[in-house]
């Protein structure tokens, strides 16, 4: 399985370095957190949702900058399957490939409500020492 | 070079399904946002820090609860340094082994201004979809 959560960008061979660092970033900040969003939007959901359907309410719901592409959600979905935080059902569809269908766990709400404190503290503890404005600054 | 950039926990045998989620979450948060948070306090730092400096300027500053240890700093300092983010020159101590000091280069700070805007978004992003009460609305 091919790890793509990463920016919506062809790895350029004129890549200058700060966007080789851009876009390594990018990978690392969305690596645990596109994990969390999913199991947000799973916990919130009346029914069991496949994965194009979670992708749809991201982008609805959320802004339309998802800081990971759709393709990236399958191989996050398949792993918290495994890890035992979403059950699935393969269900036919009479338009297409059989659809998976996800919902969370009693272990998924558990590992969640611990994942979103972290979620909460680490972001209190950046946005302490990330000031919006210190790079001009500084640079000025 | 070992990844240490983990929570303070000794990896135990005895470990719940829910608290290993809990620490692969946290250690693939922390990842990205060290190099945030320590490019960050290098920018605004009046002149160069080595590392103990830089760990202490951040559990002064900030909330006591970094979301990773001191000694996970100093392998992302030097990848930083790698990559050129950052220059260093070595200085001897009297009181010890010499220290490396730290300064961030201009590329740090064009990269940084980047790192900002990406952590600035895609914060705003998950706090769209992952409201701090959802978990108990709808286990309830």
């Amino acid at each position: 399985m091919v790890r793509d959560d990463v920016l919506p960008v062809a790895a350029p061979d004129g890549e200058s370095a700060a966007e080789l660092q851009a876009r390594k970033f990018q990978r690392e900040l969305s690596a645990g957190l596109t994990a969390l969003v999913l199991l947000s939007v799973l916990a919130e959901a009346e029914s069991d949702l496949y994965g194009y359907e979670i992708a749809r309410r991201l982008s609805t719901e959320a802004l339309p900058s998802a800081p990971f592409k759709q393709g990236a959600l399958y191989p996050v979905l398949r792993n918290m399957s495994s890890a035992g935080l979403l059950s699935s059902r393969v269900v036919p569809s009479y338009s297409g490939p059989p659809r998976r269908y996800y919902r969370i766990t009693s272990l998924g709400r558990e590992v969640l409500a611990a994942w979103r404190e972290t979620w909460l503290s680490t972001r209190a503890f950046v946005d302490t020492v990330v000031h919006p404005t210190a790079a001009q600054e500084t640079s000025s």
